[in-house]
């Protein structure tokens, strides 16, 4: 069980839909469609995956890191660590 | 032909490696693995669309943007603006 | 007291450095300078804040939500939401 | 001159006011303020630094790109390279 596993079954069909996008920048790039229209596709699945980015963080916030300080003892600072690792990870990318 | 028409199979095949990472991030979320390793696979897929844009961009300007250059006339004008709009998307995405 | 109070003076180091920066930027735009290299200023400046915000964002979580969390209630729910927009803002700017 | 000369007035002001945001945000540290209030002006900083960013880039690529497309020679594709690189530095800070 995670934070994220009461959400699990949309989480899935967002993922879904942007592997279908991303199939369809590639369909794009094959059928040689105008370059700024496959950007505009491009910035709406980065879009898209930051949003699912997002939302799995504040499950994990909401559950693991949570838990953790609840349970007291060093294991949260860790926990806060790692997430703010993710969210860096994140910001940056 | 499009400023990234000599490029092409080079982008069709990191855009299947991302349909591929999409692919298996779904398959992280299903077989319940922890959050924070599956936020890192999505900053990686986030950061290989974000490179194929910025790749597309290049190509655009050094073909479309710089033809409209040549062309004269205030087509120019247009094709900056519109390439600026696509960079501010991506810059905000 | 908050989760930065014990680098408060690492943080207003920092952001006097940044304030520096700007203004460094804005004597750039008078003296003319070239837009490439006023570009690279702004992208070093615009880093440097997203640092002190990533900074400031795990500080927060160590001590306010984490604090939250150990209080019980539903206190930490509304923390955690709080954070995740936080964080959001930060990811799209 | 330069592609934001003729706009030189708006830069210099609006930088003027990031200088004083950036300070703004220095007093809260200093005043102990909430630190989530803290991230949303530093967040409104770090888009007003982009939206410069962003400004400057299409006035440099509608000044310098074309001028140096319309010269003719290999300069244009010098120019399209330095830019996109600009742009990369900009989309991952």
């Amino acid at each position: 069980m995670h934070g994220y596993t009461g959400n699990r079954d949309d989480y899935l069909k967002r993922l879904r839909r942007i592997e279908g996008q991303v199939r369809g920048i590639a369909k794009m790039v094959e059928d040689d469609k105008y370059c700024i229209d496959i950007l505009t596709q491009v910035s709406a699945a980065t879009k898209a995956l930051q949003s699912v980015a997002l939302g799995l963080l504040e499950d994990h916030m909401g559950s693991c890191v949570v838990d953790a300080a609840r349970a007291g003892g060093p294991e949260a600072d860790a926990k806060v660590k790692e997430a703010a690792e993710a969210i860096a990870r994140l910001v940056r990318s």
